[in-house]
């Protein structure tokens, strides 16, 4: 019995897995830049979670958000950095990070190379929200933050 | 406002993470060769998954077994090789693989390096089945799959 898709996904370059396309990380929005986003797993492949790949190019950001939904991150190619509510973080290959619900975050790719890093989120969530006037002059009262941040 | 847990997980040495134990395999079995566990994410990580770290040392492999949950694999260190239900699949760093419901499927570290990989599965799962002795022969009527298969 063959499988009607291929269970497996190699890399005919790296970090660009075979039937995997590249997407828009986000449709109409200027909150980010140099971000492009893959589904490794979705809804298909039988959990309630999509597995997401997101490529942050160097110099670039994602959006600065916060939301209900948890964040399971892995960093998979590259370093960089993120925001996780009051820290900012610097991040290797391989390492895990956890977005708790309502944490700002926001991950940067602060060195020469993309930093890549898995996302897990349920299928089933809410959509990201980012902060108002009043909440970002809170989040950049932290010297640190104010200047890490990007929007 | 400070977590009680840490949100990152750095690695005071590749692929083993600060306050991520590692764990048995499996108790009281003797089906695999040179495994060990660990879990990345879990229930407390606010998704219906658990995201677990599996390394096969050289040399070692996985049980062979089936189930209905499915697995959503990420190879994180080195190569090797898997059964997903009838085929052998060479495995590379950051391949993707999917395990279907009731697929059989066994992972082997066939070279000189360990074989680590991530395995997302639903928090509420049902547990493993071995094959019998009528399913194994029938696995290995392929010969493909006879040289692969340990148990």
């Amino acid at each position: 019995m063959r499988h009607r898709t291929d269970p497996h996904r190699g890399q005919p370059e790296p970090f660009r897995w075979a039937d995997v396309p590249e997407l828009v990380y986000k449709e109409h929005d200027t909150t980010f830049r140099g971000v492009t986003r893959r589904v490794l797993f979705g809804a298909e492949h039988g959990q309630d979670v999509e597995v997401r790949y997101f490529e942050v190019a160097p110099g670039g950001w994602s959006t600065l958000e916060h939301h209900e939904h948890t964040h399971q991150v892995v960093v998979l190619r590259g370093s960089g950095a993120c925001l996780i509510e009051d820290r900012v973080i610097p991040l290797q290959q391989h390492d895990l990070v956890f977005v708790p619900a309502w944490a700002w975050h926001q991950f940067r790719a602060t060195g020469d190379e993309p930093l890549g890093f898995q996302c897990i989120v349920p299928l089933d969530r809410d959509r990201p929200v980012l902060p108002d006037a009043a909440e970002f002059a809170t989040l950049i009262g932290d010297p640190e933050i104010a200047a890490f941040v990007r929007r």
